[in-house]
């Protein structure tokens, strides 16, 4: 049994408020991450609490901190993520803790940003505060999975989704799909997307579909949508199109005839790369700060981007219809495989009732049998 | 508020244990309905019980009348199924509960069939014994929905299941399919079968799979395993032929060279079909008394089924999976629908954990949008 004043006692119900308040700006602080932070007095009392909002504002260690003022002396800082010690757009935090006069910080986590990586921790402890490690480091890094699998990998953290029937259809022999899923599953699609920072579909699902792929409001402003075409043969008219709600990307490949830009508005944003692999997709947005991206494209891509390591999460919204149909329009194209021990097996599903349809869930990660 | 010695509160709990009896028997006893009844003294103390075992055998009032003896003089007979009132493989048991010198019976729910339906409750008032209706009406009437769907409809409750991966798919582009679903849940099929009177696949799939069908003992006998042929271009070898563990009957359309069978085991038994439509074959099974049959066949004779009315329940396999292949292998063929409101849409679907697989059920009816 632990002591009533064993540190795990005293610390983790602190770390578990850090983290909701973390939590509250999720989809927002790419490509930054998710830190929340709470300050205590000399006496273990809340004088001061703050999550980091968004990139270029301040962090979450200095909101509490300013918070809780001269009432910081001699107190702790628990914070989600360790403080920063590099001039970034925003001053190193360590500074910040070292001036507010602190005893003792407590962090989940390392940062895995190359210009942090412990470098925090030391810094305050050089400087002869407490610093206490690891406190619900596994729902930290959980919940900064995205930025962490960015900062590791360079690359966004892939989500695969997509909605299909009892028999594992995604539209009609003849191409209608709207709507497979019922309302509740299409609104729990918005708030994924919410939490996205980009979402991917290919030039295909732009002519088949002409998808909205926003939030619908739930995130302000909505994640970047992104469309990967190899020839940019794209409609003229599409919901895309119009970037007044959100932005559109256009990312095309080098055998792309670039004069065809000429019949689409001017408001798209352009992105050139070396192929149309999702993987040189993911890279290039990784460098634009995106850390997680939704993948809602058809059959090729999905396979493409699972077979390149460019899916991370699944989403599989299964609803109880029966649409049958010619043998086609299935949620995956070819994966190559030749023998039943080849096959992606997936761990610890777990099933959520969304209105009338399944949600299957997969969480990371997407191992080989 | 109920009264303490109202019907409902006497009875329930009694038509509770006699359903309870008459479920032990699943899967044994067609072509005759599942029977459970409990016999309480005039004091309402248990004095006897039984359920039907197979059909030849004594009908559970029978069973459990010849335990109580003398003793259920003045008592209570409490039965799931109103009691025959004709002579079958066996005598009325109306005839046996006059003579018992009851003075009570409570029944669950009227027997459809043409030769009772009603008459076996208006003999027993009649004769003056009081009899009480349609306790626990809904648990009987679904515990007997094959009974009740072949007596009503002249054809089988139908049953569709198959196993697919995460991607709709029930095998990979070379046609390998074992397994797809894990252990529990293959050994969940065995038990489903034994709860089938018959188990239906194409010659398709017994060239593709070669199967087994059978309960693996769960039930003896074994279900009858059915080949649906329209040719009787049958490979020589096969699973099925071998006979000595459970029976195989061959139904085979008019167009079908009978010559064919010499190269087939004298063993099989046969079923001339004026069609190989699903509905003449179960038209043909419910004449010899088959309640239940379990489709295990593949996409274009599942179709076919579900559109000729001969698929009542659902039962999907969901494994953790993904095979992905080139867009065929999925579990149903076409349904000849061109939009998405003329879709099969599936209420109060049930979902399971079945090892690491998911279990989609889906009750019955299987409705239009």
């Amino acid at each position: 049994m632990k002591s009533i004043d064993s540190p795990s006692v005293i610390w983790t119900p602190w770390m578990r408020r850090a983290l909701q308040l973390a939590a509250l700006a999720e989809g927002y602080t790419s490509p930054n991450p998710l830190v929340g932070a709470v300050v205590l007095n000399e006496a273990g009392r809340l004088v001061g609490e703050g999550f980091h909002l968004m990139a270029g504002m301040p962090h979450a260690e200095v909101v509490a901190l300013a918070q809780a003022g001269s009432k910081a002396k001699g107190g702790t800082l628990v914070v989600t993520l360790e403080p920063c010690c590099h001039q970034g757009r925003t001053p190193p935090c360590t500074k910040a803790i070292l001036n507010a006069g602190l005893a003792r910080v407590v962090i989940a986590m390392k940062d895995p940003d190359p210009r942090v990586s412990g470098d925090g921790i030391f810094e305050l402890r050089n400087a002869g505060l407490e610093v206490i490690t690891g406190f619900l480091e596994q729902e930290a890094t959980f919940l900064n999975r995205a930025y962490v699998f960015r900062v590791l990998q360079g690359r966004p953290w892939g989500v695969l989704k997509w909605a299909m029937s009892l028999d594992g259809r995604t539209g009609l022999s003849n191409g209608l799909s709207q709507w497979i899923s019922s309302p509740p599953s299409r609104a729990w699609v918005h708030g994924l997307r919410a939490n996205c920072d980009a979402v991917i579909v290919g030039s295909g699902t732009v002519r088949a579909d002409d998808p909205l792929l926003t939030s619908r409001g739930l995130k302000d402003p909505e994640p970047l949508r992104v469309v990967l075409t190899r020839s940019l043969d794209l409609p003229i008219d599409a919901q895309l199109w119009d970037t007044s709600k959100a932005k559109t990307l256009i990312a095309y490949g080098p055998e792309a005839d670039q004069e065809k830009f000429n019949h689409l508005p001017k408001s798209l944003d352009r992105l050139a790369l070396t192929s149309t692999n999702p993987i040189d997709l993911f890279k290039a947005l990784a460098k634009k700060g995106v850390n997680s991206a939704l993948w809602e494209c058809g059959p090729v891509l999905a396979s493409s981007a699972i077979q390149q390591g460019c899916v991370q999460e699944l989403a599989i919204v299964i609803a109880p219809k029966l649409l049958g149909g010619f043998p086609q329009m299935t949620p995956l194209s070819d994966l190559g495989f030749t023998s039943m021990e080849q096959v992606l097996v997936l761990k610890d599903t777990q099933m959520f009732r969304l209105g009338e349809d399944w949600l299957l869930k997969i969480p990371f990660p997407i191992t080989k049998a």
